[in-house]
């Protein structure tokens, strides 16, 4: 049984304060971004204005029924946007969408001309933007909410998907801080 | 505006019904794995027994304080203990911890010699494990749980952390069903 007396301690070991100090999440944000993501693009749309950022913090909940998570900063106007309107999409990148998940990597760039340069496709005249050539798309209604820290934690059903990859598409990955093929 | 009179649809869509079928559902798991995603695997001990699940379903949710959450079946013995003891780790497998993850990949495996073949450390004595040579690992506590469809939400303050990354070392990243390097 683990430690044993004379064991090494675990490697590279470092104990949080309860209230952890800066030099700790900095250590934590280090830390974190080993964690292979792949990339994908939260749209949302409100009026006649598209929201889209870049995220890679999502996953899949559940099969029954399909059931997403993305979390976004608390702070973000996306993330107000996608809580207002209740309806979201996650287009899914391939690795020919890095330039595309550079551009729509900040979540305060202007709205104006936000997808100008982005192909993309939309379900019904009020429903998110998806991404063309993604290797898949998701629309999602949100049926949670859970604040937790400094992010919302935004649940949704999918309620209509599909496929835009090209034959041979791999999927864009984020490791340390830097797209992957 | 999209769409105009005349577009094309969205590529490949389906449209999921409100009470999804089964073949809404099987669309969906198909499409789902086109998301890739980090491997790792969650740790937790109960008495004098490792638990031990190799997952891809979680995520960095903050800095301040550094908190993550995994994502597990709400029927997995794995999910009743990190609940009942509060305590998890999270280690990020790099690739050629490949082996470990087909290991572990199952959540109903035997636990006697679960961790056998496994090399791996421990913090103190009832504290999960940590698998040795992992790009990053994390020690948590459990903060919050949130039953989502068939799986419950785990958030977790982080409480210690470190790495035993080799140099050169890369991530596992799982696409499409598979492990890839």
């Amino acid at each position: 049984m683990h430690p044993r007396p004379g064991e090494p301690a675990p490697p590279g070991l470092r104990v949080l304060a309860d209230d952890p100090s800066a030099a700790d999440q900095d250590a934590y944000k280090v830390a974190s971004t080993q964690a292979a993501k792949g990339v994908a693009v939260v749209t949302t749309r409100q009026g006649r204005w598209d929201h889209a950022v870049t995220v890679t913090d999502l996953l899949s909940v559940s099969y029954d029924p399909p059931t997403m998570l993305v979390s976004l900063y608390e702070l973000s106007r996306i993330a107000d946007v996608v809580v207002e309107t209740g309806r979201f999409a996650l287009s899914l990148l391939s690795d020919a969408q890095a330039p595309i998940a550079d551009r729509l990597g900040w979540s305060g760039a202007p709205l104006v001309g936000l997808l100008d340069q982005v192909p993309f496709f939309r379900r019904e005249p009020d429903a998110p933007a998806v991404l063309a050539g993604s290797l898949a798309w998701f629309e999602l209604r949100v049926a949670e909410v859970h604040p937790v820290a400094t992010h919302r934690l935004v649940v949704g059903r999918v309620v209509a998907m599909g496929s835009d990859a090209s034959p041979g598409a791999r999927p864009l990955v984020r490791w340390r801080s830097e797209y992957r093929r």
